[in-house]
C-alpha cells in the first residue's frame, strides 16, 4: 500500500470500514506512517456544485504531481452514488486518474459511525502517502463540524442561483471556513452573492485568528479560476504551519481518536455482545415499561456487563 | 411543571442542558412521567420555510387545545437566533402564545451532544404535559438522522423556487419522512415541483411498510392549507398505533438513551476526570509524537483511568 498500490489501498480501507479487531490492528499499525497529509475539507449545499469543484481540483492537483484521496460522505454526492439527479459520468474524470483515488465514506449508520469512518480513512490514506486528501460533506449544518474538524483546511462553496442559502453560511460555518469558494461564477446572479459572501468574509475576519479569509470565483465545470483556489489552499496550509496550527489541531485529532477508540470498546462492544446474548432485552423491556430509567438500567448495565466482561476478560 | 408552569418547565429544560449529576438526577425521575406525547420532526433545506411552518402548525395546534412544545435544533433557525439574515418577528406570534413553549437546542458542542440534548429536552417536554412536541432541524444531509428518529412523524419541507435540492431529497430522507410537505406553494414553479414530491413520494411508497406518504401543499406564510397538514399528522399517528409502530420506536428509543448514558457514564466522564487532573496530556503527547497509537493509548487510558476509577469509587 505504501508503494503505491490502488488494489491494496481499497482493501486496507474496507478493511477499515468493516470494523471490529482486523480493522483496529491495521489502524493502530499505521499510525506511524501517518501525520504527513494535508486535509482539505468542501462543504456546501446542494447545489452549489460541489462534487464538480472537487473533481476539478483533484485533477489540478494531480496533474501537478501529487497523489490526491477523495473522500465522499456527503451521501447526495454522485461520488457515494447516492445522487438521485446526479450525472456520474461528470465525475469520471478524476476517478480515472491514475494518481487518484475516491472513496465513498457514506454508510447507513449514525453520524457517529460515518465520522469515525471518515476519520479512519484519513489516516489510511495518509498513511499510504496521500497527499492532500480532500473530503467532501453535505454540511450545511452545525451538525458535520465533527467530520470537518479533520480538515485543516476547510472550503466552503457556495452558488449564485442558490434561494436562501445565506442563512446556511451562519456563524458555526464561517467560524471553521478558511476559504470561500464562489462556483458557477458565470450565472446571473454573481455580483450580489460575491458581495454578500465578501461581507461574510469581513466579518469572519473579525472574529478569526489572524487569517484572512479569501473568497476565490471559479467555474468548476470549466476549470476557471481552479488555480486561483489552489493557490489560496497552499497559502493556507503555509500560514497554518508559520502559526503552528497543525500542530494544535493534531493534539485535537489525537484526543479525538482516543475517545472513539474509548467509545467502540467500552459502550458499543459491550452493548453488541448483550444484544447478542439477550442480557439487553430485559433491560430495554424495564425502561419501556417506565420500570427503570435509561440511568438506573445504565447502572445495572454496567454492573453486569461492562465490570463483567472486563473482570471475565482479565483486565484486572 | 407538571402544573403547567411555563418558569418551571424552562428551569427544567436550562438544568438538563447544563448536564451533570443534577441532571441526570432529574431525567431519571421524570422518565415514568414520560412516553405520552407525539413527537413531530420537521426538516426541510434553507429557504423551505421550514421555521414559518413550525410557527404556523403550533399555532393551529395550540387553537386546537393541546399544549404545543417546539425544540429548534437547526441553529439557522430564527427560533435559535443563528439566522443571519432571519425576521424573527414572523416566529414571535407562537413564542407568545400561552399554550406553546419554545426552546432552542442548538450548541456549539458536536452532533452527539446535540442529539442527546434533543432526546433530553422532549423527554423534558413530554413530562411536563406538552403533546406534541415540534422538533425543527435542518436535516438536509444523512447526518441529522440521529436527532429525526426522535420523531414519530417527520415531516420533510420543500418549496418550489429551490435550485437544485431535490438531491437532497435523497432515498434516506425518504425511507424515514411521514410526510412530504410543499411550502410557499403559490410561487411560480408549484406543479413542476409538486410533480417531482409525488414521484419522490411514489417512490418511497414502494419502499415504504403500508404508510402512503402524502405530500401536501400548504402557504405557512397565510395558513392556506396547514388544516390538510394538521390531518395528514392525525392520520400518520393514528396508523403508527394500529400498526404498534410507536412502541417499536419507544423500544429504540430507549436502547439509544441507555446508549447515551453509558456514553457520559464510560467515556466523557472519566475523560473529564483524566484532563483534569493532568493524566490525560501524556497520553496524547504520546499519540502526536507516535509513540502509542491511539488504540494502544486508549487500553493504557481504561487500564488506568476508567477501572481505577470504578475501583475508587468502590463499584467492585
Amino acid at each position: 500500500m505504501r508503494g503505491g498500490s490502488k488494489r491494496e489501498l481499497g482493501e486496507a480501507l474496507s478493511l477499515v470500514e468493516r470494523g471490529g479487531e482486523p480493522a483496529a490492528r491495521l489502524l493502530a499499525r499505521l499510525h506511524a506512517m501517518t501525520g504527513g497529509a494535508h486535509v482539505i475539507g468542501i462543504t456546501g449545499p446542494p447545489g452549489s456544485g460541489k462534487s464538480t469543484l472537487v473533481n476539478v481540483l483533484a485533477l489540478h492537483l494531480a496533474e501537478a504531481g501529487r497523489r490526491v484521496g477523495v473522500i465522499a460522505v456527503d451521501p447526495s454526492s454522485p461520488f457515494t452514488g447516492g445522487a438521485l439527479l446526479g450525472d456520474r459520468v461528470r465525475m469520471s474524470r478524476a476517478s480515472g486518474h491514475p494518481s487518484i483515488f475516491i472513496r465513498s465514506a457514506a454508510t447507513r449508520c449514525s453520524l457517529g459511525g460515518l465520522a469515525r469512518t471518515t476519520h479512519q480513512f484519513v489516516r489510511v490514506f495518509d498513511a499510504a502517502g496521500y497527499d492532500p486528501i480532500i473530503v467532501e460533506t453535505v454540511g450545511v449544518g452545525q451538525s458535520e463540524v465533527d467530520i470537518w474538524k479533520l480538515a485543516h483546511t476547510p472550503i466552503v462553496v457556495e452558488a449564485p442561483a442558490l434561494g436562501d442559502d445565506i442563512q446556511a453560511m451562519k456563524a458555526g460555518v464561517l467560524e471553521i471556513a478558511a476559504i470561500l469558494c464562489l462556483n458557477k461564477a458565470d450565472l446571473d446572479g454573481v455580483d450580489a452573492k460575491l458581495r454578500q459572501l465578501r461581507e461574510l468574509a469581513g466579518f469572519a475576519r473579525e472574529h478569526g485568528g489572524g487569517w484572512k479569509l479569501p473568497v476565490v470565483s471559479v467555474v468548476a465545470q470549466s476549470g476557471q479560476g481552479v488555480d486561483k483556489l489552489v493557490d489560496a489552499v497552499a497559502a493556507h496550509l503555509q500560514w497554518l504551519d508559520r502559526e503552528q496550527r497543525r500542530q494544535a489541531m493534531e493534539r485535537e485529532r489525537a484526543a479525538a481518536e482516543l475517545r472513539s477508540v474509548l467509545e467502540a470498546e467500552l459502550v458499543d462492544a459491550p452493548l453488541a455482545t448483550a444484544r447478542a446474548d439477550g442480557r439487553l432485552t430485559p433491560l430495554i423491556d424495564a425502561i419501556v415499561e417506565r420500570r427503570l430509567s435509561p440511568t438506573a438500567a445504565a447502572s445495572e448495565f454496567m454492573r453486569v456487563a461492562v465490570l463483567g466482561t472486563a473482570q471475565a476478560e482479565g483486565r484486572w
